[in-house]
């Protein structure tokens, strides 16, 4: 997505080998004209499906999320994060671990808004290891739903997890793919 | 706002005479359509005023703030929220208490993304004691920022938040303001 791909090469504050900050348009300040952008063009990527249901995460998820189900006109579920859960009824709950921030999460989704009738595109802002998406798509199978795809923003694709999951079978649709993030410099896939 | 009150009296599940649950279309499940709506009627009741900035936190103000954002042309900014932080240079920060979850949480806004020169509208998804609205208004002001005024997509209007801030002189719109939960039913001011 070209339009991504410039905001990225303008804003984007590559930190190092590995970490790209995007904080002026997606992880903190959000572009609500790019995000429904990327909504769009993720509604774009799976017209060829029938979608029931998008699922994310907070927190930066959710606007590109929230786009992609007003074209549609899907509903929204974003999962929540907490350090650990106590009160764990009527939730599908799973364990994610961020690279990034060392930290484990456990993230929920209830019961209430998942079920074995759903077509559920996944979203995230980021793919690097593919420990949040893995997450999400415990929960997905744990309802017995089915995973038509993921939509990722921005994949880092010098790390393994798109990789991982493709081979796995998964559709994933990444609107920036970036090769390598060496002497701070972004190059993006073909 | 006719549509969002007929959504809460609908869906909303009354759990006490002080809580409501509103999670199947803004707390967790998000109805992209509703957000839309949402953001309108804030540009619309703010449609006096220039704003340069909207400042929400996380997670359930993203949608609505990021939908005021688009049809404004303003960016978004999120706050932050974690229960301590380490680093806090380039932040501002303030504190905010949560009487229904009781805990407490830093909030933090990059000092990068609010300037002098701001006129910042402030959203939510709640206002009951006001306690996120205070933390909000805090950063905004250390950010010597000028407040135009907060949108509140649900007041609970028999707490005592929005009243103090009005009082002080704070212009808030409330897109559904409640007046009691009494005997598990949602009434409503006027």
């Amino acid at each position: 997505m070209e339009l991504l791909r410039e905001k990225i090469e303008k804003e984007g504050q590559v930190l190092s080998d590995t970490v790209l900050k995007v904080d002026s348009f997606l992880n903190h300040q959000i572009d609500p004209m790019l995000m429904k952008e990327i909504g769009e063009e993720f509604a774009n990527r799976f017209s060829d499906q029938v979608i029931t249901k998008v699922l994310t995460i907070e927190s930066s998820g959710i606007a590109p999320a929230t786009f992609l189900g007003l074209t549609i006109g899907a509903p929204v579920v974003f999962a929540r994060k907490r350090k650990s859960l106590t009160l764990t009824d009527n939730l599908y709950t799973s364990s994610v671990h961020s690279f990034t921030k060392n930290e484990t999460n456990e993230i929920s989704v209830s019961k209430k808004f998942l079920s074995a009738d759903d077509n559920v595109v996944i979203i995230d802002d980021f793919l690097a290891n593919g420990e949040a998406l893995k997450g999400l798509m415990d929960i997905v199978n744990q309802a017995g739903a089915t995973v038509v795809g993921a939509g990722i923003v921005i994949e880092k694709g010098f790390q393994l997890g798109g990789q991982l999951m493709r081979d796995q079978g998964l559709r994933i649709e990444s609107l920036a793919n970036i090769k390598s993030l060496a002497n701070g410099k972004v190059e993006f896939f073909d």
